[in-house]
């Protein structure tokens, strides 16, 4: 499929997972097929935008009939990796990261946390949900023996950027960043920043100027 | 403080929480002051934008000394929320959810989870870190009693609008959105959108065209 070469705008990219979203509740509710205009109501995207954002990944729907809902969803999920199985590392088993090794959504969705690091030696040796926590010394050696290519960035923010660099050092090569930290890597690492706290910083600050604007 | 009542924009609100990440560490090291200049080095951002940044939330720095770090991270830490508690309800005690509740991060940044809803029976009248699940039909009645007008909403995707919508007609003003699914709401209500899995998606895609770079 040559047009999986083409590299996909992050909007699109961003678009993509809500469309999958709806075909799936579409899909609860007994529809077998979806127009983009359906889709564009719903989501509150203009429908020549969700036709565009299809032609990326090759979908395109029949006059009249639309989407094949089966298909749409077989390759929105192949497209966005949710049917792949993809291990990864995850580093620092504190209060968040021992959350998402608790949560088996990552797992449906195509992240497979294979094996979490720590630097407290009082961790090492134990399990959360089954997935083994080693001394972040002995990272190197199961990189080595694993080929671990993804990681996941939990530590406290103090040492985020070293911990980074240590990773990609070892051959880490995709890091989704927790912390709030915007850690700089090397060019063809990439980064995924989800900082859940500066989210909450946003949300808490629209609240107060809704609360204002009352007033 | 009148500045508060400026809307702030949402990339400087996006960086704050850098910079207060970068202020800590600095502290971590023995710092009393930090410069616009190191910051900007530190975070990747221009020295002249750190200084506008800091100036919608009235910290400005001395000429040779640069900003007093004890005051930043004061002025920091009140100003995007992390310093008052902020109560919320959660809807959806699944693997996500579950997970969220088990975080204290969350409350050290300022949210308090008060109490978790779920639809399932059985999870009514237990608790997930001391935090009680109800019965998704007792929040109009909790929501009355104690004002909350903070939701997570960790539902599954298929039921995110219906919850989002009975949220909203219940009082609920500010709603931290983790499902895939783009929910709709009413001007004056705030949502922040925190879809997890579509980072993943983004990032494994960023990973496979680096991949095919490659070769």
């Amino acid at each position: 499929m040559p047009n999986q070469y083409i590299k996909i705008p992050e909007p699109t990219l961003r678009r993509l997972p809500w469309y999958l979203a709806y075909a799936k509740m579409a899909r609860k509710h007994g529809e077998q097929h979806l127009s983009s205009t359906q889709i564009a109501q719903h989501i509150g995207v203009d429908a020549s935008k969700v036709a565009k954002d299809f032609s990326y990944i090759s979908i395109s729907g029949k006059t009249r009939v639309g989407y094949e809902l089966e298909e749409l969803i077989t390759a929105l999920d192949g497209f966005l990796g949710f049917s792949n199985s993809h291990k990864a590392f995850l580093f620092g088993a504190g209060s968040l990261g021992s959350s998402l090794l608790d949560d088996d959504g990552l797992r449906q969705y195509g992240l497979d946390i294979v094996s979490a690091f720590d630097a407290k030696e009082t961790l090492s040796g134990t399990f959360i949900n089954h997935i083994p926590i080693h001394h972040i010394n002995d990272f190197k050696r199961l990189q080595e023996q694993t080929g671990v290519e993804i990681a996941v960035l939990t530590v406290p923010v103090e040492v985020a950027q070293e911990v980074a660099d240590l990773m990609v050092e070892c051959g880490i090569r995709a890091i989704w960043n927790f912390t709030p930290y915007p850690i700089r890597v090397p060019d063809g690492i990439v980064i995924q920043n989800t900082s859940i706290y500066a989210h909450l910083a946003v949300m808490f600050n629209r609240l107060r100027e809704e609360g204002e604007k009352e007033r």
